[in-house]
């Protein structure tokens, strides 16, 4: 990474969007209804298709600026991601006063924009690799005494979820109905859930197709990554508790998931790099690895009732995560299934060792039994309509600062 | 429906793509490279951009015919389908033979074309609809004593599974590498699955899009499905086991599966409706339905080995589901889950109550307990690595035949 990077744009050093993070998006205007790329910095957007008469120097069609997603621009590959990365860092920190003013030109405030989803998800995978999440709900949904089932610390668990129902920050969702079956009873009923739930998580988006049949090692995962969102599984517990068994979450998850619309790239994530966990017993072959692959980002969770109490219910780090990407990559592929670009990949619920880093209200409130307080008179113990969860992250070192900015939304009462 | 129906075309009486049904595909030619869109008709596929000039009363953007998947002619509606259809079905049965002469100059031989993934699927679900099947599993994998398990009878189970790795009949694969628990051991082995098997199903292509907070009844159901395809839901047993708790089947699934090149259409399908069997307990309101929501189809799966040796080792009936396809989309929309056109939703293993019924090697050879022989030196516990297996399914009723095709792949080694 360089080192002391200054823009001649001015920019908060609280912002997430310092020059050392430049994340893709894809934004309109009321000015200018169609969907197209950005890139964040400070309180700007970079217009890419504006700026791309000063990326001429690097060969690739510039029509990819004008898409509704990211998907034909990530396809261009990293040594294109990088020679754009570097020529957007030159442009913003350059003395050349003529530059300056062209790129000037190409920046939009962030508050004037719409943000949308920034890829077409082809398919998504839910993975299940934070050992402290997976122990308290193990405790809760099945034995207390073998809370963490025998395969965990084998693979890295995850299932298949539903791609068609994620949305990006901002969207508003209505709570889910479904079948819920009452303690004192045999049968379900039928209800809107009263355990409407969130889930902190990090996505990764797949930045490299994968043939069928081909296993992508944990030393090659990283360049299947293209970068980084903040992602909200959300669930409905009651609903995921009665249908989870024998083949896993369906209805409890797939009504609606978000995630924040700027794609932090691994690129601007590398200083970030940060050891894992000791993993014990050791793993098979295909799962070793070698260098640090957890990252460092301080993740947190806000939850803003109607009536104006609010309160972070949540702080935790992805850095504790027991399995790694590469690792989630390499055991994705290993049977052979492919990727493809655009696909996201979640981490599953980011829980610290804390009690007050457990990244689900299932756990912050121990299935409900611990309210927490929002105000002096608002409490919860799940998520009430009305109530907007809100997403943050960000990783910061030696003066550097990469943020995710948010994903928030708001939940409507049932239909 | 239409009866007594007689083309000009000669149509063998045995052909599965006779006058009434018109399953619609995707095809390309060594002479035209491009893949565009086709009607089946006896050995004959009917190319509809160069039938589309006798279609020009019907108002739509024949382009449609010239994609590379159904999608687009799909999101025309239903009333476009009907009027396309009822139109092919004047054009092939008229005795005008200038008409007829135009027709005729619109087909080509089915065995001079390669056939492609007829839709773009977006999101591919399966569900779990069997009784037999699901009790049969229940019985090897968990308790004997209690096979079905609280939730089975009251819900349409089922779980996400993996779209990009669905392809069309026709492709081979390699068997799936994965992790592997022996049960003289506490810890997994890394090796080729020893347990490769198929799962004989049924899938649905969604025909309209629903809205994300939207559900749709059983009674508007039958108006999202475009029609049908055979599904084979190829399986590790020894993967699945191992890694399946608590979030479901992923890599024992994900690695590969295959549908038939044909989708026969809803329409085709509504002289073969069929009484499913007696729900009881009842279900909830949102399950209920009126009238016949099963089909009657007819089933079979062959092996055949490299050795020239082959039997057909099942034959069933979709009609036996206990859960019907109306009652999986209004559970899969329940919730407010949308649906888009191309999704897939499978049916689910299709096993009856007789053991030569079964739909899956695990249940045929009660998990490998009781080979099957497919000649005097050839039996099978699983699939072996060269052999072809291939799926057949249709609907006959008072001379009138409603075929599937197939859907048949070989498997080749591990990589």
């Amino acid at each position: 990474m360089q080192k002391d990077l200054k823009s001649w744009l001015e920019i908060s050093a609280h912002s997430d969007f310092s020059i050392y993070n430049l994340p893709y998006g894809v934004f309109s205007t009321n000015q200018h209804a169609d969907s197209r790329v950005g890139v964040a910095l400070g309180e700007y957007i970079i217009d890419l298709w504006k700026l791309s008469p000063l990326l001429e120097e690097i060969h690739f069609d510039r029509a990819v600026f004008l898409k509704a997603e990211l998907n034909d621009f990530i396809a261009l590959g990293k040594s294109i991601h990088t020679a754009v990365r570097q020529r957007i860092t030159d442009i913003f920190t350059t003395e050349d006063t003529e530059i300056q003013n062209i790129a000037k030109k190409t920046l939009i405030k962030q508050s004037e924009v719409v943000m949308h989803l920034p890829v077409k998800i082809g398919d998504y995978t839910d993975f299940y690799s934070s050992i402290e999440h997976a122990t308290n709900v193990g405790k809760m949904f099945r034995d207390p005494e073998n809370a963490l089932l025998p395969n965990w610390k084998h693979l890295p668990v995850a299932y298949h979820g539903r791609a068609s129902s994620i949305r990006v920050s901002g969207t508003d969702f209505h709570r889910p109905k479904g079948q819920i079956k009452p303690n004192d009873s045999d049968s379900p009923v039928f209800s809107p859930s009263k355990s409407l739930d969130f889930e902190l998580e990090i996505g990764l988006i797949i930045g490299k197709n994968s043939e069928i049949g081909e296993s992508v090692s944990t030393e090659q995962a990283e360049n299947y990554i293209f970068g980084l969102v903040l992602f909200n599984d959300w669930s409905a517990r009651d609903i995921q508790k009665w249908e989870y068994v024998p083949l896993g979450p369906f209805l409890a998850k797939n009504f609606f998931s978000s995630i924040s619309p700027w794609v932090v790239t691994m690129e601007a994530m590398e200083p970030f790099k940060s050891e894992g966990p000791e993993q014990n017993p050791p793993v098979l072959d295909y799962l070793t690895f070698s260098g640090a692959k957890n990252y460092d980002i301080q993740l947190s969770v806000e939850i803003s009732a109607e009536n104006g109490a609010s309160a972070i219910v949540s702080q935790t780090n992805f850095k504790y995560m027991y399995w790694n990407m590469a690792q989630q990559i390499a055991h994705h592929t290993v049977n052979g299934c492919n990727l493809n670009i655009g696909d996201i990949l979640a981490s599953g619920t980011i829980s610290g060792s804390e009690p007050t880093s457990f990244g689900s209200m299932l756990e912050l409130t121990w299935g409900g039994k611990n309210p927490i307080k929002l105000s002096e008179n608002s409490e919860r113990k799940f998520i009430q309509d009305f109530d907007t969860v809100t997403m943050r992250g960000f990783s910061q070192k030696e003066g550097i600062k990469i943020g995710f900015g948010e994903v928030s939304n708001k939940v409507l009462p049932s239909k």
